[in-house]
């Protein structure tokens, strides 16, 4: 849907590419590390989205006339601007799987490239990733308590621009069953849904006719909204006439849809009147400012509600706007390199690094992953990053390494997966998480390890950046 | 930059379009307005932004071969999806100027069209004015407590996706000066700025050289990030290294950039120390977490800061996920239409209407302005729209008349502005407002009225839907 050319990113990436360039250092190879540093939501744990996206944009990634035209405006070495006219991204990644789930600190996803290549990209990795990341864990933070309700994204009209096209793939990642957003349904094979608006009934003299006449043209498909003047004492009713009428041409209603008041007592209301009414197979969908807190009180009232559409919440990440992902440089002129930082827990990882994840005898997660070297096939201790009294022993347990390559010289090696894989994989993944990292209050601390040889090279490091 | 086609929608949209299509209703004329109903940032107004795109997509707006084919497999009606091919906007806009000061309850922009392109544009109409409107909104408030400083948008990484694109839009609107979104800098004509990230100084083996082959490399425009390792005991002293010898050479380094720890401590020394080293012209840029409240403080602790570069709060509107803005049917088969509800405050107005606000003698807004229905050329008094013993007589006092014809027949009649005058607009506007609106704490509330005649014709509406 997104143009992106290359200059989908900050100017001083430009910036430094020149400097690069102009010192002769084109060819120097680099390593990145994408990041973040906090679970969204003060939660126990994150999923993995938009990485597919982020493939499709760097395979293809140039910089278009019209950017070459508006970069020799910008005072910029002419020798340096035909190197933009043939950029292209040219470098190998290393990914943890989309839809996993992932941690604080974890290099989820490594970039090994050219040092002006890999810094060009940086702002696409982060806005893609940083984004969709964000969205995918909230919607499965709605997953996580809304049983097998049907769950269902309504928000595009609340979405931060275009960002909606991919909050409502990542949504269906997370968990998210259906999407009212037309343009993602087509582009990414997600079943699209839609039932109708206030202005519907309001364009009709009555609500009865307005029912009748959408139950006529859409009888396969029929939710009424039934809010519009007064849900109790004329739109259900309204609804249950419109149902019934339909039952007798051998129609069935679908739903109705709840959209302002009090959801969980106008859901228990409506119920009781549908099935007095002989219409139990009428489904209750409800929308209005739902997010994970409020379907989880819903369901802890038993409200009788089938569907919930969810709207700002999961287009947004709301009450979070952003995952804090960082994008970080471990390797370069043939060295570890760190981001040294007052702030202990700030210091980076340098190197390529391979993440496993301990798994135990059940294949459950066993709540923790060890971080090493690339090289490294095995590691029998991990090391807290910090704490140097802190360490486990882990030999004998099943460890899976998480980080595969996925791109090579710029082209994908791996097939693109189906969105509903992806999310298949990702509910998967989940369910080997124990709960107690999946709670909303104080979730248990997912540890992170270093291996021994990891915390020596960084420490080598260390020692020579401190002032 | 985004392909915006027709199925950038809800599904209930098409859902809706194909029964009123099937009933005949396609040639039927509606009106529709485009209000929120609370300001942003629990403050006392907001900024328009957003008009220039919402008519540019409008005028274009098709469904592509793409979108059939895809809705060809939704089981829509055939002559319905045929409809569909051949659909365009064709409908008429009223707005108010884009920049202009708004508030709550007002119709900010009017849609005069056929029901089913009027109800079918009610999504795009949504995600653009909501989003850029939030974001202007937040920029113009960082604005007010920046002084003259200069203020950056640093956030396209932080952003919402491609939402980034628009919201670096927005917050030129809003109040700021440049932008690192090197592709909204291109499309929109914004001065774009861009320094140097952590991992530029990493890559080298000291930070020193890093300096020194960037100054080299970028006389004419040198920011030096000075906290990479240090900021105090080696940042701001290698900055001053390579800023005198840029002296040397009849060049000068233009400035340091704080990106973590006090930012008032650092800049105060920072400053000191550059000052006494002869540098006085060079200028200190922060970034890290800023938002209007941290940059209030900032100025209020006389923080020497010239340049702040701000990240996820411009770009996301954070702690506001979004405007909520709605699209309110308002006439439709020749008649007025409302939405009822049982909170009072929640049901709208009839008719196409137009807006007046209210001028004092120095030309300054009144603190009021007051909705007629479309033909009212004046309004002698206006009323509380529901507190019947609550008027204000307002004979004499200078009117404006906010909202303007923009686009007819689906073409636009105005000319496209340029986005530093609709910047420049902005300002002007929201100079005429008094500070008593701009505070953040418990701003003052600018009063709405509507007229007698509008009153009257809600009201009627009002007893015939009332159960």
């Amino acid at each position: 849907m997104i143009d992106y050319t290359a200059t989908f990113t900050d100017q001083y990436e430009i910036v430094m590419a020149q400097v690069y360039f102009l010192k002769g250092r084109t060819g120097e190879q680099a390593v990145f590390d994408y990041f973040f540093r906090k679970n969204p939501f003060d939660g126990g744990y994150a999923i993995l989205a938009g990485l597919d996206d982020l493939l499709n944009i760097l395979e293809k990634l140039r910089f278009d006339e019209k950017d070459i035209s508006f970069l020799q405006r910008q005072n910029l070495n002419p020798d340096f601007i035909n190197y933009l006219k043939n950029f292209k991204f040219n470098g190998t990644v290393y990914s943890v799987c989309e839809g996993d789930v992932v941690f604080p600190a974890l290099p989820i996803l490594s970039i090994e490239a050219g040092l002006i290549e890999a810094q060009l990209i940086e702002t696409i990795v982060l806005n893609i990733l940083n984004f969709e990341t964000l969205i995918a864990t909230k919607a499965s933070r709605m997953k996580q308590v809304a049983g097998g309700r049907k769950l269902v994204d309504f928000g595009l009209r609340r979405a931060q621009g275009p960002g909606g096209y991919y909050a409502s793939r990542a949504a269906v990642i997370g968990g998210f069953d259906a999407t009212s957003n037309v343009r993602a349904g087509r582009d990414f094979d997600i079943p699209i849904s839609g039932t109708m608006a206030h202005s519907f009934v309001q364009s009709y003299d009555d609500e009865l006719t307005a029912f009748r006449d959408f139950a006529q043209c859409r009888a396969d498909d029929c939710i009424l909204l039934v809010d519009t003047y007064d849900t109790l004492n004329s739109g259900i009713p309204n609804a249950i006439k419109a149902g019934k009428e339909m039952q007798m041409q051998d129609k069935r209603l679908k739903g109705i849809r709840l959209d302002s008041g009090d959801l969980a007592y106008l859901a228990k209301r409506g119920r009781k009147m549908l099935d007095e009414a002989g219409l139990s197979y009428v489904k209750i969908a409800a929308s209005n400012q739902l997010d994970e807190h409020v379907i989880k009180s819903l369901m802890e009232q038993d409200a009788p509600i089938d569907i919930f559409g969810v709207g700002t919440s999961v287009m947004t990440g709301a009450p979070d706007a952003a995952l804090d992902g960082v994008y970080k440089l471990a390797f370069a002129g043939g060295k570890g390199r760190i981001k040294f930082s007052e702030t202990v827990a700030k210091i980076t990882l340098p190197y390529r690094k391979q993440i496993f994840r301990l798994r135990d005898n059940d294949d459950n997660f066993w709540g923790a992953d060890a971080i090493a070297l690339s090289e490294e096939t095995n590691v029998e201790k991990m090391f807290h990053p910090f704490e140097p009294l802190k360490s486990l022993h882990i030999e004998g347990i099943n460890k899976e390494p998480l980080l595969k390559k996925v791109m090579q010289n710029g082209k994908r090696i791996t097939e693109p997966q189906k969105l509903a894989n992806i999310s298949q994989y990702s509910q998967m993944r989940l369910n080997k998480l124990p709960e107690e990292y999946k709670r909303f209050k104080n979730p248990h601390i997912y540890k992170i390890g270093i291996s021994e040889r990891l915390r020596d090279e960084r420490d080598k490091l260390i020692k020579k950046y401190k002032i």
